[in-house]
């Protein structure tokens, strides 16, 4: 059962604040995401194809997440600015999608996983980005945290 | 059927490049994207509840979207620098979910699909940020464009 | 006398947005502001001293201005992305304070009052984070706007 | 009595440089700083009456406070990046001004006066924009140091 | 022969300053760079291999590259923010170095030079810093501007 | 002799990754990189004579490659973001050009060559643009790590 207000984000008054980690302690953080581009088989034969460079596209669209992650605090005006451990972006590409995951890592006072959601998003947003001319009605969808470890609030598996 | 090289962003040795947008000419352009932040029902009324400050939440996640939608550029490696002349997001909060829904119009040479998208994005990303003491099983689904006019390639309707 | 929502950056229902300048021209536009950082005779004697760098922490401070100055947009959430076409910061030291004066230009739909501002604000900003070893009273004090010219709004002159 | 070259942040030649905190403690450090947005009664009238989202804008000005703490060492030249623990930034709306507080805390090496300044004066600066549509007469004004503690040098209370 | 302050980005008092566009016109204006990573042959060798990922060491670099362009007025004091029409850097691997050419181009009131260097720039820091693990002794050298057209101040080629 | 895949930024697979240390030890780190801009005996002339302000022009260059110094893990792809615990950059001017000098140092898990590169590299472009008007045919030129300290894989010096 929820109390009256749950939302660490928000103080007393109910106004938004960065909250306070100052008695949490340093650990070992890690979280995963995934997210997926669906979109028609056109286009991911195109990005099948030998002669399209696919290995670009997921070039492009990893950095972007990779930095994407990085920034996280700059972007999500609540989030603690984070010392990252490592980030990786991986692609796997089906029928009519791209599903994508990513993973990070900190040894922080906080989790990292709005930081694994943020590779993920604009992983997502630059694939998207990239076939839009060939293709409007691609969806990213199913935006998910796959799992974390680490911290006192205990580990989470989807 | 697809040619050998669609993808604009590639150039013709498959690398990739900001696409040229010289030949292009200025015109009004505007975009819509929406985007689902499935939850729980508990969450939701949490959301609800007037002891908790829903509006606030909102207004995070609104100027989040918002600031998104101008660093779209900054975010997305091939997406073009544009001016922009209007952004807003808006969110509506039903049984198991909050649907956001952002607009953006721009005088340029391209279009602002990205920007609406971005900012969608983010506005999820930060209503997630400031639910997930409460919920980890959100999912952020059904990122979309809805729509697109102005520019030579023609208008877009979902 | 004022209307029940004369606020131009929050829509009918209350919500934040960037307004919307697509009905509004392309003009040179120009605005003025300034500010002081009042401080103590000593501070004011340490940067008028021969031996001490006086002109490299107006330096400092003016490059730090006139970067603000470009990032306004991306510091103030509702603030317009905008070209500007030119930016300078001044500096007049006299007894126990610093005069702080910004002109930017631009031409653009809308103006740049805001860009202005901002130059004041963190070239203070960096003049007290230089000083502060020395002298942790001073005080940013009086900013203004002193003058805007263009857009249909008419000039303002203080 | 001041010596010769007080100014930390100016090396033995007079040259602007980062200053080096290799040999400084990391330790819990606090600051407190505020600042008044002054403006005629005909504009606090609009931001208190119901129909006019006054809760709105200072939602905007609160996360733009907040994020400038955390990119305070991208604003102001030689100050070093930081972990924030907390950022809070409250406002008190009276008859002819609004008075805003914001805190920061960090465990660091060097402490976060900079940081609840700037948070102090991206507040302010948003308020003025979301404002100035009514009043350009406004005007920010008072931007102190309330206190700081934590580090070397000592407790500071205004 | 030089006369007493030619030095654009300078005033009267010599003090730095955004220099004055607004008399300029719009135009066509394109800009190409150079730079060269000079390397080991065992370097080369290891980026040449095809068991060794060297497409995707280029296309990070060249990713990187682009994002610096679009971000120069940020990187560099007293550039202008500008909007580009495009980007592109393209790498030749050679014995014991990479080529790297980069071209910007668009339609504004000022040039595209350090646009094209600062791409040049961080795409080869960029591969130095992937590189870095097997070679330290890698040297960044040679960045010129070949060649520049469009704007009042004629064309130049190297 | 070079095994199959030495690249620590690319995983098995050869893809882009920020490289994960979590198991490296934090330790005090330094790293001193140098550039230099050749140019004209008459551009060296111009940043000489009292009447230009040569002092100004590397004020605002210092400047700039302190804060690239701090935006090296925005900038460059894979590297991670570092507290930095001291940043400077120096100059020296003789006949044919200026040479840069700057010293990064932190005290972190991994090293801080990358941030010693971009200050050189950024505080270089910042002189070029700054005497492009009077020079066009200025090199950038022999950009080198000089030495590191600190950290496993053992001290480097040049």
């Amino acid at each position: 059962m929820l109390g009256d207000n749950n939302f660490s984000h928000l103080d007393s008054d109910g106004q938004a604040r960065m909250v306070d980690i100052s008695d949490k302690k340093d650990s070992v953080r890690i979280a995963r995401a995934s997210v997926t581009v669906a979109m028609s088989e056109e286009t991911v034969l195109a990005l099948q194809k030998g002669d399209v460079p696919k290995g670009d596209v997921f070039a492009v669209a990893r950095v972007a997440g990779i930095q994407a992650a990085k920034r996280t605090s700059d972007m999500i005006p609540l989030c603690h600015p984070l010392p990252l451990n490592s980030v990786s972006v991986v692609f796997e590409l089906s029928e009519v999608k791209v599903d994508i995951e990513a993973e990070v890592s900190t040894f922080a006072r906080t989790g990292v996983e709005m930081e694994a959601l943020s590779a993920c998003s604009v992983a997502a947003l630059t694939i998207y980005d990239m076939c839009k001319s060939l293709d409007k009605e691609m969806e990213i969808t199913n935006l998910v945290l796959l799992q974390k470890s680490g911290g006192s609030s205990g580990d989470f598996s989807r």
